[in-house]
């Protein structure tokens, strides 16, 4: 084999290999979600992903191995775009207004029915596998937590808003955001949406009204 | 038997029923929080409370009708000294004091062990009985919410806040007081308590401050 027809070769290889790991973790994830993680076996995920069980455990040593990979995957999957104005928040000059449209962002995004069902699992099987509910705290809740932490430290620092305790403040920020109507869906577990796209931004909205007041530099307004 | 003895007899046999009735309920309490809703039956709660299958289902009539009293019970079950404290609320003469004092009483409630475990519980079987989890959403935060709003509302006619719409108001009081412990506890199924006391106090205080800072009366401060 010449050695550009062997780059070649490698290459589709790789592509392959790429595609059958990504069809591992949806395959994974479909049977997680429907049929809870004790539910779910690596036969049931090959079957599925229409791979050998060998394919799964040389991608994914273990079970606990793969649905790990499946939160924080699923939990990492942010657009390039909206990751961009994430990355400018520190920088704002309008923070109510910046606020207030990530905030909207945010609360849509974890009310999407596979995320709500990925955490009503994940709460109901804690009990048996604290490792993975844990997993997913450290790498959804609090990433979040750390990046709203990084923009109030920044804002305090500009003298636009004042949280002395910014890990604090975004703790509270991203509970007021989510918690209503987030609350309410771990309740119902239902596949037609619980509150249309209006109410969940006025539910933001009025998130962030309330934060904005409670942490507005003394003496200033609105 | 003298009708004397009758009614001596008759409040024994009350007694005794009574008594019965209490066991089952501690029993399937227990059951359902170890070993879920699906993995408990009703032979289960009959050995566990040492009585007959027949006295099981003459006082309730199917496992759905006795989960759902359990739920409500645990739920219902607050002291005479808090109740009366909760009526007072409306005719608060210091709202800032009186909020903070029970909100303390409400976040350290909620996190009693066993509440968390059966809220996960709960939440872990809504996709697979979703009555359940729905009859103890409307017994548990929306109940409180309801009260809340009452105080809110009092408290808005009085002119010592400014809640225009009372039950949202009580939303974000209800999530602002409870989320930031409650939902790490979710992830978090230990039997060792994820906070101390005073850290809980601690969220307490911070939350009922946003709380007053947002719902203040415009002009007014402190």
């Amino acid at each position: 084999m010449s050695s550009a027809l062997a780059t070649q070769s490698g290459a589709a290889d790789r592509g392959r290999s790429a595609r059958k790991r990504i069809a591992i973790l949806d395959a994974a994830r479909d049977l997680f979600l429907h049929k809870g993680y004790a539910g779910t076996s690596m036969d049931d995920v090959a079957a599925r992903a229409a791979v050998s069980k060998q394919t799964v455990y040389k991608n994914f040593a273990d079970k606990q191995r793969l649905f790990t990979e499946v939160i924080t995957t699923d939990v990492g999957r942010v657009g390039a775009a909206t990751q961009a104005r994430i990355s400018a928040m520190p920088d704002s000059t309008n923070v109510a207004a910046d606020l207030k449209e990530f905030a909207r962002w945010h609360l849509a995004d974890v009310m999407q029915p596979a995320r709500l069902r990925l955490r009503r699992t994940l709460i109901g099987e804690a009990e048996r596998f604290p490792e993975l509910a844990r997993t997913w705290y450290a790498s959804g809740p609090e990433q979040s937590v750390a990046e709203f932490a990084r923009w109030f430290s920044a804002w305090d620092a500009r003298r636009l808003l004042r949280t002395p305790d910014p890990v604090l403040a975004a703790q509270y920020f991203n509970w007021l955001v989510l918690s209503i109507p987030l609350n309410k869906a771990m309740a119902y577990a239902t596949d037609e949406p619980l509150f249309t796209a209006a109410e969940l931004d006025a539910y933001s909205d009025e998130a962030v009204r309330i934060f904005l007041a409670a942490y507005a530099v003394p003496g200033e307004t609105g």
